[in-house]
């Protein structure tokens, strides 16, 4: 292959988390969303060895955990499944998936760990589909915590898939270039079905929302299952809190239909409310800011709508004292915040204007983390998914 | 008079205060707003002199002041008006509010205390309209914290005007009765109009629903200055936590004007989510609870009611950081809260169900108090002015 021709045996991928902005939990409803990426990344390195090693090699860096599978008891478990496989994105049947985690299950790894496997099911599937039996080493880490909201599966299928596509024969790159590449939009446009099949195996029945938002970047406006991209027009930076705490989103989604249940005609008007605070939103980030003034403007416009999008979660009955206690500490700096995915914990954006001085966001950061929180700072509406063949990372 | 000859020569009379169960900043913009009387009330008694002594005096029991004015005093100071008053009940013209304003600033009274000059201002005109210059001792003590948005100035008008009239032709109770006695219904009709001139002095253009409530007890629901009064029917219990922060009620209904002028959209269909919460509550609050089970349904329902109208009030904008420790505190006890009357401070309601025992109450109490706060536990819906020839108080 062109890689290997041109004696590249290594190349870096990175994909970006994402955030929803506004409307999440409307969405369900049938009413629209804006989603967009930060540039907080996962990377994957993806180095292909020589021909006569015979293992394929998963290492996850964040949690310290190594797998190695002989190519031939790979080949064994999916032998049902003939060869080769197709080359456009599919779907891992049941069937498989079962194999294939029986395999995963073959190697000890901790029982804290144990949602890990799917993600690692999900390696085995866009492996073997991609690339069939090469073998080759894959390093994954990531800036993304896990189990959040910030869409670090989403992210890794999408640096995974297109680590693995740039070693196929659908992806035309020049291995010459330096720094971080972008893909052509009919290979992103692949990469991007291919990673939504391995977070079909991560998460069931996903929205593809956000694997979209990793593999396209910038901001996506979702409705009824229909995404519109929009570009971010503005400089916009948020601080992301994680509470760390936990949470069971498909009870939230079901507490929030069941309230809607019961007061029918206030929720109606709740979640139009969220409608029109994401349609405002879309309009505001994709207005180009004539100066300062006007960016201070819009800045205070987006404060507004996230505090209002949070009192609005606040009805939907989403929030969780651990939400609570972020709002109170970023009320106190007069800086507006919403949680930021499906509530209940999870994570809470802040958002960050331009003129705030660094000294009050650490002030901010150090007062947050004392209640054990973890902060990050994120760009909003970056690039999606990117290639290095320079190991820019 | 009646009283006097019936040798009764001192009557109290008490009135409750109110709080906003739903609907507070929506009523502005002409959506529906229910309020409720609270079983914390007003105190007032009005022991009538000998004819030799030639002074009305005034005795503000919570804060330590007492006035004394000499009857020749007065009568000089609103000579102006000419006599006899109207017996029915008129409003008290800018000229003698600047008089009786320079009267009681002839009593040197501390400069915290300067927001009281008109409170003073209220009772004089109540007076010398109702009673003209007969001598005698109003002594006024009350549960309701001042300025915290419970209706306390309306509640000082009501049992103001309630002793008064007591003393007038225009009320004819049995004055052998014993305990706390309920007005005539044409009685009270005519003691809230005298109350409401009072709220006049000192609020300027009150909008009459607080002494209403206060004058009619129950609950009232109000929509574009339509009044109507409802029944509770279900036993509602609440804590009244008294954040002590002051806020500035015309600023915060300006903000929210502004606000609703940059989020049209948005800000609408707040206000009509805010409007089905005002409708539930008055349907659920006259509903017949047919046993325990549907009295802790109904409970939830409000509770929930009370969650989604907060999440809509900090949609406005109109929370505080004091409202949001208060939330996160009762959030801990799973207690659903919101803020009641104008935010940025003030007063915040949690339902107590009926279930609650005590001493999660008591803990919850002295974990708000640490805080500084003051807690108050309230019946809702429970009757308006009262009057008593017993010393019931």
């Amino acid at each position: 292959m062109e890689r290997e021709r041109a004696g590249k045996m290594e190349i870096t991928t990175r994909a970006p988390g994402k955030i929803i902005l506004a409307g999440e939990h409307a969405v369900v409803h049938g009413y629209t969303a804006v989603a967009s990426s930060i540039d907080l990344y996962t990377v994957v390195s993806l180095r292909l060895s020589t021909e006569d090693e015979d293992t394929i090699k998963l290492q996850l860096n964040d949690i310290g955990l190594d797998f190695s599978w002989p190519i031939e008891r790979i080949k064994e478990v999916l032998s049902h499944l003939g060869s080769p496989f197709s080359s456009t994105p599919t779907t891992c049947s049941l069937e498989t998936v079962k194999s294939l985690t029986a395999l995963v299950d073959e190697q000890s790894f901790p029982e804290t760990r144990i949602g890990l496997a799917s993600g690692v099911c999900a390696f085995l599937w866009l492996y073997t589909s991609i690339l069939g039996f090469k073998p080759a080493t894959v390093i994954v880490s990531s800036d993304l915590p896990v189990g959040a909201g910030l869409g670090s599966s989403a992210a890794y299928c999408v640096a995974l898939s297109a680590a693995l596509l740039a070693f196929s024969d659908s992806v035309k790159l020049d291995v010459n270039q330096k720094g971080w590449l972008m893909f052509e939009e009919t290979e992103v446009e692949l990469l991007n079905k291919w990673a939504f099949e391995g977070e079909k195996i991560i998460h069931g029945r996903p929205s593809g929302v956000d694997n979209s938002v990793s593999t396209f970047g910038n901001v996506i406006k979702f409705k009824s299952g229909n995404m519109t991209r929009i570009n971010c027009n503005m400089p916009l930076r948020m601080l992301i809190t994680n509470t760390k705490v936990g949470r069971d989103t498909k009870a939230l989604v079901a507490n929030v239909s069941a309230r809607k249940s019961r007061h029918p005609d206030a929720m109606c008007s709740v979640l139009n409310a969220i409608e029109s605070i994401s349609d405002e939103w879309s309009t505001i980030i994709q207005s180009h800011a004539v100066d300062d003034l006007s960016l201070s403007t819009n800045e205070e416009k987006l404060g507004e709508l996230m505090e209002m999008n949070q009192g609005l979660l606040l009805s939907l009955g989403v929030s969780h004292a651990s939400i609570e206690i972020v709002l109170q500490t970023t009320m106190k700096y007069k800086l507006a915040s919403k949680l930021t995915g499906a509530g209940g914990g999870g994570c809470v954006l802040t958002l960050l204007p331009t003129q705030l001085s660094g000294a009050v966001v650490d002030k901010l950061v150090e007062e947050l983390e004392s209640y054990g929180y973890q902060c990050f700072t994120a760009g909003i509406g970056g690039k999606g998914v990117q290639i290095s063949f320079d190991g820019s990372s």
